[in-house]
């Protein structure tokens, strides 16, 4: 087991991951005062896992109000949190309680923001399930809903007691599930870790076929890169939002598609390379670069080119993006494999160019 | 004008309190660098004080997009939440635009949360219009809406960047609604300040007269009050619950009578009363002491006999309270005018007695 540690003063938390996590009582109870926790799980992973969760849990003496939500990122409303506030209510959950969310990132972003509002907070542990969710949203503390016009527009910075990443739970995600996270674990390579990029590039199909200790590594070295990122700046003021390479143009993809059909991580692998095409554009990186991170998004099974909806929805999308200022976008930027900006630095006509580019199946390969 | 702090390191900031204080553009501007703010209001105080409030903004080339929500306690909900938040984003308010709350408690309890949800936090001021909102809830981060099992049960605690209290706004406040602010003004001084409850005895008849200089002093004594408690105990663990004095026999009346039947501050009269009841049975005061708190509030105006719900009624309703831990009620009693502590030494029987009593009309009069 690897323990990581992110460091936010009197909210800092340990990150454990490692196979078979789940069924450790020692490493959740010492979290645990109260004798009953709300797990809020959905239909998926709750027959999968729950079970286990509880009895690791009973042999504390600590028993489990279960909350199943509908499985998907269309269910990550405010009308699906409200089942949650419902359950927390009609068991007369203390502000005290605590919330365990297990699932992917959407019950992880639900969950979190539910325990961020209720009672104007109450203590949450994330037990991610998804690859996504053990390399990126566990950790660092964003939660959120979507809202009709935008993707996790309303949401709370909270952060949990712990994250428990049980690698184990990884053999039962679907394989495209399994290449969406890839997505982000590429990320942290490419914004500011050359040197895992290069181990990604040897081990990538280790990971695709599920080998636990290139697993157990990859995610723990994407936690340790996302860990002192948010440590950095826990509230995106600054360098956080590099972890955003792709995400602009990616979030983009998702809603011009309707939530759930893309998966987060597709439409960032796509959007990356349309940030990759637009520093090309820049003159920052060379086209051997954008081909070489074209490529091992490709040996993953990722998407590198984007739904054709059009430039102008596109930019009209981008456009709701958290990421503008004062009007102005900004964008996240390659200026080298491990090496990423935030810059305004690219026009209107740039952006459309490179979206253009990526969007036609002809692309770079 | 008097200028107050609320000292929470980065998070600290300003309380002005004065006459005409919507009308000076050096107070707000100093605040807002964008172009464009969303005020948010209702359809009692908008017509009011939005031309105003707009018209010291215009000064400093600022424009408004106003937000203006039905008006009542019914509507402190998830759905007229949602109101806003489709305003901010049909305007592509950014994360940094600033949010303005017009209005009483309920404008600035949704207004905050708003804030606080929006791209994960957007900064708000706060511009309270009521005695109750100038006094108490615009002063200390809390915000919140209600759920159907329970009043403000969804929230955050999310600090504004101003608090801007103009007195001149109370001379169109219904009388109801001022004799309810002074039940949170007069719980000031029975919680913590026995000087401002003797005060408050001499001037109660200039307040309810509307006094300008008389409720200056009332609402800055107050808030120094309520920002000194806010500072030493931010997030409520310890001191801040103090202010809860009544409160929980409050809320139990405000959700048992219906949201919007009583007023808060009426119930939080009569919900002091019950405390001091019940004080008085635990042998803490003397029944002379719950009469002299019995007088200030009828002096006032305000209810000192609870609605006859029945005793399971509230020990239920009371159950749902935040202040409950591990299944036993805290509360917040009398050891004196101006010194409430936090107890869970009153049995079930002795809390029944209480109520029982306070909900007969021959009380102690
Ligand atoms: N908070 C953050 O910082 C952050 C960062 C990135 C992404 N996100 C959010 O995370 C969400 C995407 O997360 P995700 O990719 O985990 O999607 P997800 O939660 O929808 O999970 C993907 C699918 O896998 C299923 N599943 C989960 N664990 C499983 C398991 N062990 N075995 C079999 N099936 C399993 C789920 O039920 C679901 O059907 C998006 O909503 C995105 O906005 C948040
Ligand atoms: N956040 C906190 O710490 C905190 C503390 C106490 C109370 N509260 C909340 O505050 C709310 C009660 O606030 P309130 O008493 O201000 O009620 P309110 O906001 O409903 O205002 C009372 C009425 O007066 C009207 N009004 C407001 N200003 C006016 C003016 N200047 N002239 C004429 N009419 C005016 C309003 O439109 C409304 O009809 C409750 O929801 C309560 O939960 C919050
Ligand atoms: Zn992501
Ligand atoms: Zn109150």
């Amino acid at each position: 087991m690897e323990t990581l540690n992110v460091a936010l003063d009197e909210r800092s938390y340990p990150i454990h991951i490692g196979s078979g996590l789940l069924s450790r009582p020692e490493l959740l109870l010492p979290h645990i005062k109260q004798k009953k926790v709300v797990v809020v799980s959905n239909e998926t992973v709750a027959p999968l896992y729950l079970e286990r969760l509880c009895a690791t849990l009973a042999s504390g003496g600590i028993e489990v109000l279960p909350v199943i939500l509908p499985d998907g990122e269309k269910f990550k409303t405010w009308e699906t949190l409200n089942l949650i506030f419902d359950g927390l209510l009609a068991e007369r959950c203390e502000r005290s309680t605590i919330l365990i969310a297990l699932g992917g990132g959407v019950i992880g972003d639900m969950g979190g923001f539910a325990a961020a509002c209720y009672q104007r907070g109450m203590p949450f542990i994330q037990v991610p399930t998804t690859l996504l969710s053990q390399v990126d949203s566990s950790v660092g503390g964003k939660t959120a809903i979507n809202h009709p016009m935008g993707k996790n527009m309303i949401g709370a910075f909270y952060q949990p007691k712990l994250v428990l990443a049980d690698i184990l739970t990884l053999d039962t995600l679907p394989d495209r599930e399994l290449k969406a996270g890839l997505a982000e674990v590429i990320k942290y390579g490419l914004i500011r870790d050359p040197e895992f990029f290069d181990w990604l590039e040897v081990n990538l199909d280790k990971l695709l076929a599920r080998d636990q200790s290139a697993l157990v590594y990859a995610v723990q070295r994407s936690c340790a890169n996302k860990a002192e990122v948010v440590a950095a700046d826990e509230r995106e003021s600054g360098e956080r939002a590099l972890l955003n390479l792709g995400h602009t143009f990616g979030h983009a993809i998702e809603t011009g598609m309707g939530y759930g059909e893309w998966l987060h991580g597709e439409a960032v692998a796509a959007g990356t390379l349309i940030a990759a095409e637009l520093s090309c554009a820049l003159g920052w990186i060379e086209a051997p670069t954008v081909a070489r991170i074209e490529r091992i998004f490709v040996r993953a099974g990722l998407p590198v080119i984007s739904p054709a909806l059009g430039v102008d929805r596109y930019l009209e999308l981008m456009s709701h993006d958290k990421k503008v200022q004062d009007g102005k976008l900004r964008l996240v930027l390659l200026q080298g494999i491990g090496k990423a900006v935030v810059s305004d630095a690219a026009s209107k006509e740039q952006i459309a160019a490179a979206v253009e580019i990526r969007c036609t199946a002809a692309g770079r390969n």
